[in-house]
């Protein structure tokens, strides 16, 4: 399987597919757009991706975009080091993380919003925290059912990385780097502090990219 | 299975899960969550559903919210009446257009974050439209491109009614409902014209709803 990943350091939607590509150890090439530079809106992109967005992944020629497309195909073709529990309800269940995050949480505060939105920055940052502070009360919520339905561990359902990890660990950091006080959210904080700690999360972090500036 | 669904007949999300479970041909029974008179933000609710929204659906008394998650779970237990096909990367492809309205369109203009941006309609309306837009240009672009990788058909996917027709229909109703000119887009326009001849999208439309408003 030949993969080529259109990425971009600071997506947090091409994190989560970095993410599950270094847990599984899937070895890829990574083609990078520049969003900052609008390069993911050029005729030659828009031809993978159609609404002109990271991540998108060529599969032996062939384009597939969304992460959540993406990732249940990876989980499909390379089951090994599954990121999706067996038992369907269960599934269901981390899906319904990977959902809140996925649909309620980053589409509403994405760049294309914002850009839409206003150039104010303290506008911005506004909106960015007012969606993140919502949909943390309610993934902070949704853990602790999950919690009282199947036991506590230290990921987001119990003693395994699951794809709700995946969306979780790059959704919190965008919410930290926009200052919103993570406080009344211990779970949560607790699993992305947890998730930090594994290469597969370190590894495809937003930092650590070969498009990410330079630190002085 | 003993079903209930958290359902708003305007929902376009809700109008999803019903549409598939009409399609699956599931018994269920529902419980209407007035949107507009914010019933959906009860403690009660929220106990289910912890973005307080809806669809939710209680499975033998335990909840299941996400569209996508609760799509997958109809899915994974009741396979027959196929709304995926088996091969994972047209799987994928249909999770694409899944994933294009799911997370690409419909959160960008739903009533939480109209109700955040601003209480003027005409402020309101040109937000709905600039998203929808610019998702159905996306969504045009994405059905030629499985038309050209698969073959075309009545569907968004060929022969096959799909999870992209059950969320193709309930988005570009929300588009008609908000005046977007829907001539840009023949093959989306098309998609939605064969379903809307199917009994399980008429059947599941909002106007067939036991709560819309009675029509003088």
């Amino acid at each position: 399987m030949n993969l080529v990943l259109y990425d971009y350091w600071r997506s947090s939607s091409a994190w989560r597919v970095r993410f599950a590509l270094h847990h599984k150890g899937i070895a890829y090439q990574s083609r990078f757009v520049n969003l900052r530079a609008s390069e993911q809106l050029t005729d030659e992109h828009k031809k993978l991706s159609p609404l002109g967005v990271v991540p998108c992944l060529l599969v032996n020629g062939r384009s597939l975009c969304e992460s959540v497309a993406i990732l249940e195909y990876l989980e499909d073709v390379v089951p090994e080091k599954a990121l999706l529990p067996r038992d369907p309800w269960r599934r269901a269940r981390v899906r319904q993380l990977v959902e809140l995050v996925n649909s309620g949480i980053q589409p509403l505060q994405n760049l294309i919003v914002l850009d839409h939105l206003s150039s104010d920055e303290g506008v911005r940052q506004s909106w960015v925290r007012h969606f993140n502070q919502r949909g943390l009360v309610a993934l902070e919520s949704a853990l602790a059912s999950v919690d009282a339905e199947f036991g506590s561990g230290p990921y987001s359902f119990g003693d395994q990385v699951t794809l709700a990890d995946v969306y979780l660990v790059p959704q919190v950091a965008t919410a930290i780097r926009f200052q919103v006080p993570m406080d009344p959210y211990p779970r949560v904080r607790a699993v992305f502090e947890e998730c930090m700690k594994l290469e597969s999360a370190v590894a495809s972090s937003p930092q650590n990219q070969p498009d990410a500036p330079k630190k002085p």
